[in-house]
């Protein structure tokens, strides 16, 4: 394994920690609130361990999938382990589990909170819990690809690695401009809403962690009871940013450059439309009797769906209270998630219709033994290797769903807890039902059972393989003989294998 | 499509049913009931039907996996809809579609029951629910092949739609002679079951109607109290048969051969045990504080967890009030099902085995991207043609699974009580969690709801495809085309197409 690349990406993930802790500082200074002193020693803490690992070039710039996944795995976690070091200092979080817990359901814009009372943070603290989606939304070593120089051509196994859905795809041949393409994207619609909540007459602070939670698809609310006390504009500003962030942002690249047709073909996002019209219209109709109005119904419908299948987890009423259908529908969108290549997680919406077509075609094939047709999607062949590693995918999802309900049940709450405590973590919603819903929080459960939704939130946005993959024997062996290297090099013996 | 041979089929097993619904009437001539007359022109009418039915052979006796779907899941609506009519008749379950529930869930194993005082049916009703489990755990078509002489060589496909498990092998060249090996075999063990249940002196008619409920992995108790009241000694063997029922009958097959080496080494048989030993020790674990002792506990928790493996669904005690990890290991259990081959449900052990295979597999290949190796399952490569088929099952059931728990929704109940109604009967077990655990009854449910369970049941009891596959557009014009085929045959115009 090329180590000595993944250790220098590891140490320019670090300098831009460093970099992005300075931001929460500023935000202190504004306020002037003491908090935001303990932001300075970690950025600093960062950015020497980040000149450290950077300090010597790797000999070898090629790295394959593998170091792609680990190198992203690691990232993630070291991102987590320093960016929960300020809760922590504070004494705003004080125990470190429940720090991490709230700082890797923000990178990974889970939005699920240990906190009772959010609104007792200080402004600096809400800021970086909202700015943790923001960067996690699109990937911190996607925004590495788009300002560092890394040589050798085969850094498309980073994004990979990083971006959501079945199959990553090129916008421009050259790595750095498809990441500089997504992110000047990404920065821009966050500004737009920004904007049109400003003009709601949203405070500046609000509009600006709001449209963090929105456009990372994260969910930290700043208030307790999350966008409920916001107008109806504002809250349809957020319904329908919420679903702007969930479709796939080659479309946006496509409407971008003209080509407006291509986008609206794009069949993952006309089914992704379509699902969110059905489950309104579902929801719409089952509380529209405890509502006080029809555009209430339609407004909390909307809000909701919206916030669920992105995987947001913003929300604007304790819909654990809502009847059985609505509540069955609500935890169906938690698994169908956004699209792929979106902000959002979940199994994503690209995976359910591939898995549909491959029925279809089984039916098919029980009548007509004899016919043999390809899938397609978007008009191309799907190849089988694409549905086979779905079929992995979800296999693997599957798997690890069980074992995490499995150990969370050690806690005693109920079946439903249990389960939608599992379901909001690895698909990175946020509330689940009962005891985790919307208006409750996840403090209450153990430490063990914290650790498993952590790893969940992590596996769930990565997209299991570059977590689990750290779990593989052989890999141990490797980061063995990378420690070692690491060692020699400090010698000044040059970089192991 | 070959429709005259499906008529021909369907005649068969009206003409079986005929014959099996004699018996129901002895029971009742020696307990002298009166309920039991119902019995016998409900017999007389399918006799009729079938007689007319198979007045002419069919002139084409060749068919595919298409027609052997469709004859079968054609058979099982039949069977069910003239099992019920004794019940309706005598007035001892006077709505339809309660009868109805009752006999689909008797004739698929399942065990769900609508009635709240079992022990107010007739000895005569008893045991036609119970004989219901003992036909369609080895299944009617199976029973069919072994006594009907059907030419043409292709009813392998009658056997393959009827069958549980993702592949189904013939144990000697003729169909015809491995139907009777496993009639001979299911009916061996039945009365070695009943025997040793006799020897711990339980009388005889609950002896006989608890075998069939065991042997079919139904689970129909002829108490209220199920198991609950039985001796430990009997209790014991009801478990310890329960586990023998869910192993694959090709293993009786190769012991009665002598071949036990290579019995024991199947792989699927192994890792069925296993999972039953593990389940019944975390069980165990779990509940020791709340019992009277460790043998009680070992007792309660052998019995529930091979109870729910194998998907029959009797119980000793109420372990809807068991701790949460005790819960959700049973909830697993519902899904993991038997082995295939077997009388019992669920998905069946080896596609479990296969997929995680699978998982497997995909890690090595991110860790040696050139490694092309096969998975095996018994030392033989699995073809790629089943893992597509399990994974297409899969996909099927979670659609399946999906679409009964959002219309039960709309009754209202809790979401445990939502998710395991449809869980206990697609997996055909019988009692779930909540408002449908091992103490309560389905009949509570809407009349809707009830329908779309009975087709869980006949789903999940035929693996899906067959009964799915009579929703599928080009069918319905064949069916049509077959409904002027026996409009031409009465005009003496011979069969259609």
């Amino acid at each position: 394994m090329n180590s000595s690349i993944i250790r220098f990406i590891l140490g320019y993930v670090l300098k831009t920690e460093a970099a992005l802790l300075v931001l929460p500082c500023l935000i202190a200074l504004i306020y002037s609130e003491k908090e935001g002193f303990w932001y300075l020693p970690v950025a600093a803490l960062c950015l020497l361990l980040g000149m450290l690992m950077t300090r010597h070039k790797p000999t070898n710039s090629v790295f394959y999938l593998k170091e792609g996944c680990i190198a992203t795995s690691l990232s993630w976690i070291l991102l987590s382990f320093f960016g929960c070091l300020p809760f922590c200092l504070s004494g705003e979080i004080p125990s470190f589990t429940d720090a991490l817990f709230e700082t890797i359901s923000g990178f990974t814009t889970t939005g699920a909170s240990i906190l009772s009372d959010v609104e007792a943070l200080s402004h600096c603290s809400l800021f970086w819990r909202s700015f943790t989606h923001w960067i996690g939304g699109m990937g911190v070593l996607v925004f590495l690809l788009a300002i560092v120089p890394l040589s050798g051509g085969s850094n498309i196994n980073l994004m990979r690695a990083e971006s959501p859905g079945p199959s990553v795809g090129k916008l421009v041949p050259k790595v750095k401009y498809t990441a500089r393409i997504l992110y000047l994207i990404y920065l821009g619609m966050t500004v737009i809403e920004a904007i049109l909540l400003l003009i709601g007459r949203m405070p500046l602070f609000d509009a600006v962690c709001t449209s963090f939670g929105t456009a990372g698809t994260g969910g930290f609310g700043i208030k307790s009871d999350s966008m409920a006390s916001y107008s109806l504009y504002l809250q349809w500003v957020v319904t329908i940013f919420m679903i702007l962030f969930g479709i796939n942002f080659n479309a946006y690249y496509l409407i971008i450059f003209g080509k407006i047709k291509r986008a609206l073909k794009m069949e993952e996002i006309r089914y992704y439309l379509l699902i969110i019209a059905v489950s309104v219209a579902i929801i719409f109709l089952n509380i529209l009797g405890t509502c006080a109005g029809a555009f209430e119904a339609l407004t909390q419908s909307a809000f909701q769906v919206a916030s669920i299948i992105t995987t947001t987890g913003f929300s604007t009423t304790n819909f654990d209270t809502w009847a059985a259908t609505s509540k069955v529908v609500l935890v169906l969108l938690m698994f169908v998630g956004a699209c792929a290549g979106s902000t959002g997680g979940g199994i994503k919406v690209s995976r359910f219709v591939i898995l549909f077509k491959t029925v279809k075609k089984e039916f098919t094939s029980y009548i007509h033994p004899k016919s043999i047709k390809k899938i397609k999607m978007d008009d191309k062949p799907v190849e089988h290797e694409i549905i086979r590693t779905i079929n992995v995918y979800l296999i693997t999802f599957t798997i690890l769903f069980v074992l995490s309900v499995f150990l969370i049940s050690f806690d005693g709450t109920d079946l439903v807890t249990t389960f939608t405590a599992v379901a909001a973590t690895i698909n990175n919603i946020g509330p689940g039902l009962a005891m985790v819903g919307p208006m409750e929080n996840f403090g209450f459960f153990s430490h063990v059972s914290k650790y498993v939704l952590m790893f969940d939130m992590l596996a769930g946005r990565l997209e299991l393989f570059p977590l689990l993959l750290l779990f593989h024997p052989t890999i141990w062996k490797d980061l063995f003989a990378y420690k070692r290297s690491v060692h020699s090099l400090k010698k000044g013996k040059g970089v192991g294998k």
